[in-house]
């Protein structure tokens, strides 16, 4: 008998017709004699209207009061799932975040997890029921309120009820049925991987597949809990992500995907003194205004100016804000320009197949060449290559990388093809 | 400085527009100089909808889930009345029922309040905070489930917490702007009372005035919290629920008010043999199936057969269950038969004032004498007369009993009339 724990999002219980065929769904896997541990995101649209309401009572609502608001959804999609398991005839308990011993950290809307004691959730599954634990939030340690775990929160959550219980696998529902080699919107034979190791898993999601958080797969990867990537709409197998790349025998290893996005811009600052810490003023000014940073770029420094420039990516939602700064600081620094461009693209190739196929790099700068794409920025980390493009070459890149290396699902995709790993 | 804890029901939250509303009307009252404790329903139909969801993932919901569901919707709207107000620039801290320390019994769906202990909300409000409390919930003792009260619930939670925290009067909002001698849609003139006392209060609340919830006033009394009846809607002062019958006059004692239900039907059983512990059996078949009577008449035995009749009154809604289950009894205890009339409505008088004046009863059956409606049950308490009419009959019953008994606000109306109290 296994320990599963379920993540069913929000699209997946959309209506009452929904939410019975999740339910049915828990039910099977309950009979087929597993303890079952369920995580519900907030019904279909919930959360936006919620957020809705808020704004219109107060545009700027204190942060305590939105966790309060936000987490009810979670509340009445998780009771609804318990009533619609009972009327097929298994036992269900519903459980807050506070409940099943989700503790986090102070801070609301965007609270960490610190720690998990599901003594109550454990207890109910000993007494043979399905426990429901509600996504997105827990409650803090200090003055025991409620709070809201952030974008992907339950994910989180079911990730770390799965590593607290010790779950044999952690099943994510969502209405994709897996990871795939490429966004099949944008590349027709994309082809769902059947697994995927953490480390590319973690590359994937970090640059822009959207199919998994990056938090969950870092605390799926630290307590090494497999997950599961399935449809709520099918009943495919989907995605297993679990194992290191150091696992993957050399000569299986194999490239994983392509991956876009188009949330960045990139600002470049002109001018900079060539001297020891003067690049660090830059990333000081960004940091300090909680503005992440991605890829970064200093070119050399010319001779005849001992001047250099710094180039580096940012979500485009904080790229005014850092522009702003940035040039609030040019003269006193004695920089000559600030320049910012949202009309970008990143594009990234990631596996571990990259490691012992020494060619990948050239492959994947020929590849954009023949197809008229010109790269702006190089990035690159031991199992990943990232280019920065115009936005407008996106899909144009992505379908050729896609094709370069073999990723689809024809006959002839074997050499660096997902399959078997 | 006063501490007022103040009750807004679901119509009074049914937009955003109109939290703003009540949130600048809870900050205007903290500006006053009152400490403040806000106890909310939920939002317009926000029940109405879960509870329909409910019934479509399961017509047969379990309780415990009920309750997870049901509460979230006081959740929501506590957190947004709370983030209202802090657009009003006063400071705001919401409670669930559980955080607010309402302890109840373990029954789901209709729990009873056996506790609070509102430390966390005592130590906010010293701290400058307007408090919300979650209407409608609490957490039982034994298994720290969330619980719902039922009924009337958050007028309860309402009056609860104003007797935990000594509240100085407890200020319950809705669409109506007090008590009224009568249903100001049956009776054009009905005025409202500036006063009234528990017991006269209580005598309404029983026989249909709907404005209060019997519980509530019950608890009020208990605890001596002065209650206020108001509209969310206008200025209006309201009627105040406060003291003792006992402490009235005798000369300013008068009669407070006329009310009607309609919700109850009539069942007889004839031909009960007159014998000790006949009756009981009727009664408690009734309560073990747990349906409440309210009005009994036994008639005298006729004396040629021995036998006697019991009629008695329950909720409409019972009615069909109480008739089977007596009919299913008939044979075996040789009664003749069970009849069964849901055409039945309710009127009462009631009314301090009967106390000191003993044509009131002669009075009353004469009014409706007078207008052709016939009496077909009689019912008394020292404060109360109660008559069963054909429901077609309420209405005019009402207007005649409030038009005898000088209960409107013409300059006549002095004798009977309920001003000054």
């Amino acid at each position: 008998m296994a320990l599963v724990v379920q993540k069913y999002g929000g699209s997946s219980l959309e209506s009452p017709e929904r939410i019975r065929r999740v339910a049915e769904r828990i039910v099977e896997t309950k009979k087929q004699g597993n303890d079952v541990v369920v995580v519900c995101s907030a019904m279909g649209d919930t959360t936006d209207e919620l957020l809705e309401m808020a704004e219109q009572v107060n545009p700027v609502p204190p942060a305590r009061e939105m966790d309060m608001l936000l987490t009810a959804g979670e509340r009445i999609s998780n009771a609804l799932v318990a009533m619609a398991i009972e009327s097929f005839g298994a036992k269900a308990q519903s459980f807050t975040g506070s409940q099943a011993g989700v503790l986090t950290t102070e801070r609301h809307g965007n609270a960490r997890i610190v720690d998990v004691t599901p003594g109550r959730v454990r207890q109910a599954l000993d007494n043979g029921k399905i426990c429901l634990v509600a996504g997105f939030q827990g409650v803090n340690r200090e003055t025991k309120d409620v709070t809201t775990l952030g974008r992907g929160g339950s994910d989180a959550t079911a990730v770390a009820i799965a590593a607290a219980l010790e779950a044999d696998v952690c099943e994510i529902y969502s209405d994709v049925d897996g990871v795939y080699t490429a966004d099949p919107r944008i590349v027709k034979n994309a082809k769902k991987l059947d697994t995927i190791s953490f480390e590319e898993m973690l590359e994937m999601a970090a640059v822009g597949a959207k199919v998994l958080m990056l938090r969950s797969v870092e605390y799926a990867r630290a307590f090494n809990v497999p997950l599961r990537v399935r449809s709520s709409y099918s009943t495919d197998i989907g995605t297993l992500v679990s194992g290191s790349v150091e696992d993957i025998p050399m000569e299986e290893a194999v490239l994983t995907g392509v991956a876009q996005d188009r949330s960045e811009a990139k600002i470049t600052v002109q001018g900079i003194p060539d001297n020891p810490g003067e690049a660090a003023k830059v990333f000081r000014a960004v940091a300090d205004a909680e503005i992440n940073i991605d890829m970064v770029l200093q070119n050399i420094s010319r001779l005849e100016s001992n001047k250099t420039d710094i180039t580096f990516t940012c979500p485009r939602a904080d790229g005014p804000r850092a522009v702003q700064l940035l040039t609030a600081m040019k003269d006193a620094n004695g920089w000559s320009s600030v320049l910012y461009d949202d009309q970008i693209g990143k594009v990234s190739l990631v596996g571990a197949g990259m490691k012992s196929h020494p060619g990948v790099t050239a492959d994947f700068c020929e590849a954009l060449r023949d197809t008229g794409v010109n790269i702006e920025l190089i990035s690159t980390s031991e199992i990943r290559i990232s280019v920065l493009i115009r936005d407008t070459d996106v899909d144009t890149a992505v379908a050729a990388l896609h094709e370069r290396f073999q990723l689809g699902g024809d006959e002839e995709a074997t050499v660096y093809a997902g399959t078997g790993r």
